[in-house]
């Protein structure tokens, strides 16, 4: 079976689904949707996606800048299996009922509170609750980052207790009218909207998230103190764990890798598209065991981490794949991320 | 005569402006009037001026806050000769018809178009325009800048053409929500919008100003190439001129003053109110004359320059001053300018 | 008796310092000591500080920039009691025999290491400690303000464990030379070296601090979760707790102080010096109490946090009060503190 | 004929660099040096160039990490014919010497003197007058974008007067230790040293630039004003000249792309190596044209615009191309720039 999926909405998250269901061997792009003429939208024509006119947008704006446009968002709905909403945060929960009364499977996004679908999703953690589902959400980028996390932690050590401090990026590099430009900004909220978010995954997780805004542009970082209930040997099991682990990267000592900077770099380097990271990212020097306790810091790639998130949920909600594994292979293969 | 003087909108220019009024031996403050209650608010109570309900604000948050509140803005302005207008862009001109129906005077800032007023206004270039005039616009910090070295410019060596690169800051300190976070944005608009600004005040002046936005919030920096008419001998005799006029603060070689971080540095030093600067900054090092061809770069503070104006344009309203001099005089003497 | 205080470095820390000891009734400022003419060492001989040339400083360019100068260091360190060495991280060792060899007492800053001095101090937590000793050092920033936050919980709650992720400014305003523009560096060492230097004033502190480092010049934040031993009923108690200790100062909800910007915008409207935060800041919204976990947000003014701390120090070294809670006073009386 | 190539220095020129020999058809890459293991040197093996261990680098060093050396960098210079000079700045000079006493031809960047080679370079410009010789100098990327526009400014129109203020991004992505965080610093040197250095190509261009440091990592943004000699009917002319030339880009203005982080953003998307920009980046919105009065903004791309012209650096100096346009169809071809 192959299923039709469309992507509703072409910008940060969009673009990067699209591309991504067009390398998937079971799934064809049928089109995507964007409401104004520019680079992006320019992008989806020139990679041969049909190219429709999303929400209140404008036939003669796409016409006028030379753009061959298929038709409309609405058209667009017609010819898909189900749809990836990628609109901008709140939006998605207004196509709601046009999803349903089209008969359409939707994917939201972690912008969208979770009673917008029938339940949250991170591959790793559970796949199988989003099997022959009609409308799935693929929970937010930080969260996915805590909940990939607490897969491997929980399976192996258990949790018995979690701090995480999400630092979390101003801004994505094309957001210009954000900020802050200089200053920390504490987010206020105790726990962060992170806590409840992550348990829409793993309602017993025992975590409490605490969150600030800096001026950068590039990644989040995650400051994590978890409490095992099982604890290994050293860290060193700890970090064969992630290793071990689809999407985890973990950089070795040697390597030099200072920050998220360098992280970014090594995504160049490697000729990830976009120079994207969608694993979780970690660091040998950055993982420390006392007795129970484990330190570490993970960076978000806040852009793409989602994006094989949205493949396997896909793939869950057609039953195209045995299990969470075979899926997640297809899909880390096809994005390069096997390496 | 004492001009009763109210201030609408108490946020970056109007708690500045307030101050200053306070201090000039020919005003009193009348008020400040402020939509919400925050920690300016409350500043204006700590200092004891009388603090109004502005705009849509409600006087139950300001009482729940426990702020003393004198009563509404309109109120205010029954008690008031003059009323300075800070409030956000374009929010001026809304106020315009109650000022005039209140037979109030009024002040507008430079975020309102010069049609607001009866004159744009600098009190270096064109004091004596405002004199008696019911509505007057203190241009916005960058023409400010640029007017104010023209004044000298054009007086002692006539000006033949004047190109300026307006590097600008992208959010003042507090502006949080404002980016971008890491990026240059050039203003596509050729020449800025500050080319017909600063012809507001000098019809022919034959500028042509253009404008980027970069990552920070501390001044402007404009990069200036004029070609003189009437060149004095070296750049020396032009460093002398901007240091025998009022409201210029030229800084020497030896002070290593790198840049606007160093710049307000040395306002904190000297005790500034709000460590601002309120004249145009350059710097010995920073200023060449080759031949007619003059190039020097000046520093702008965005938060503080228009306050000192905005005193004078008071004085010119009500006649208060023999001339610009004698104004000048003492609005630089009482805001501690004249070091 | 009157102290004699020269301090030995007139940058960042040295130039608050001698400002602070300059408004002590029971301290004399003899002398500042700069390696270099520049802007700051203009401002000692404007504030009428007796300007000697430090290190390997040279009189002539010194005089080139106009500047009067009063000796060498050497000479200033004769008519001296006490030195605050203020001179960079580590070059204050290199000072240590000097200071030894003419018999001077010494105050020395958290840059160097602990072993340079007979005790460790911060005001709140360990005054009597430094009574009559002749060598000692003032805790870094971020390790003061984990000190006098601890010296609140200690001692009214106890604490029974601390995490905290410390979220550091990259440089101050005016080390432009320093990094980074964009992006997040952790710091990987665990603990941070700020958990062995708390400790050196409590010992038995179980505190485990993370650091990273973001791209903002402000101030520091401290995220941190405490484990008390004996919880009070609320956080309204905690909130209490701070309010009546000196060097703390906790914004309330309505002041709408969103992060640093904020923080450090009402410094500067309420004319503090340098428009400095000399206090721990907290915010009335970011102490959360559930149980016995506490967790709370604070903000760090790396610049001039130090600064009354330096000022305590010398008052116990020659044992000028009867105890901490008398020297607090006069040196909060004398700064500012008291509002 | 295969020209045997070795890059010396594998940071941020060295491994583009690298990388498009690997990829040139008349080219070989023998290998590149590097001085100690990090993540870049095992991007060297992950793609099979041959590493060598470079400067004072210790081979004990590499071997701990893992990496297979394949001996010294002499070793390297050994099986070369050409040496590109990637080293940091003013190092290059140190290993002259030792490239002539091996008699090898070698390239330098712009960090280096022009008199370290016979001279200076950018293909546009001079390709011919680097044919056959042994020692080549690649101007700056600064210098770079202004000789390319150079070139197609003075050969259709003429250039009588050219002023240009450089906007400088602080730091590359991954220079994480260099700054300002916030703040612009001027450079105080008129003109800049980008003027003699795009005259040791141009000889007698008629420009003069200013340059300033902004806090950001991603691209220079020049502001031009040309005066033209014999100006074309409309700025719709030069747009024309600019997109017929090789290695300029010109964005339209539907497209929205307001600024450096949209060009990269474009990169990004277009799987471009690196998400680099070898190309002058201009605005169709940004180019205008008053009488002979031309403006125009470009972004330059610090850390990818030099990479081609290495590659037609060493295509001239062995004589493997019939003429520039032949080298440049060559080079832009096999990197991708053609499209």
């Amino acid at each position: 079976m192959t299923v039709r999926v469309a992507v509703n909405g072409f910008g940060t998250i969009g673009k990067r689904v699209a591309d991504a269901v067009a390398k998937q061997p079971d799934m064809k792009l049928v089109g995507v949707a964007k409401t104004r003429p520019s680079f992006e939208a320019r992008l989806a024509t020139d990679r041969g996606y049909p190219l429709f006119v999303g929400g209140a947008g404008k036939l003669e704006e796409f016409r006028a800048a030379g753009l061959s446009v298929a038709g409309t968002a609405d058209e667009m709905f017609q010819n898909a299996d189900v749809i990836v909403d990628a609109t901008p945060d709140k939006v998605g929960r207004e196509y709601l009922a046009k999803y349903q009364s089209a008969h359409l499977k939707a994917i939201f996004q972690g912008g969208e509170k979770p009673d917008v679908a029938e339940v949250s999703f991170s591959a790793l953690a559970n796949y199988d609750a989003a099997r022959g589902k009609s409308r799935v959400r693929v929970v937010s980028c930080n969260t996915t980052g805590i909940v990939r996390a607490a897969a491997v932690l929980r399976a192996r050590y258990g949790v018995d207790r979690w701090d995480a401090t999400l630092i979390r990026r101003a801004a994505d590099p094309t957001e210009t009218r954000k900020g802050p430009v200089n200053g920390i900004l504490p987010t206020f909220q105790f726990p962060s909207h992170h806590t409840p978010d992550a348990q829409t995954i793993f309602p017993d997780l025992p975590i409490a998230t605490t969150a600030v805004v800096v001026p950068t542009t590039l990644m989040h970082v995650h400051v994590n103190h978890v409490r095992l209930r099982r604890p290994p040997a050293s860290a060193a099991d700890v970090i064969a764990a992630f290793r071990e682990t689809p999407r985890f990267h973990v950089f070795h000592s040697w390597e030099r890798i200072e920050g998220t900077p360098q992280v970014l770099e090594y995504a160049r380097d490697h000729a990830a598209p976009r120079s994207d990271m969608m694993k979780n990212v970690l660091w040998e020097d950055g993982v420390h065991l006392n007795g129970a306790d484990l330190h570490f810091f993970q960076a978000i790639h806040q852009e793409s981490i989602v994006v094989p998130e949205n493949i396997d949920a896909i793939r869950a909600m057609f039953d195209l794949a045995a299990d969470a594994s075979a899926s997640i292979a297809v899909t880390d293969l096809t994005l390069g991320l096997r390496a």
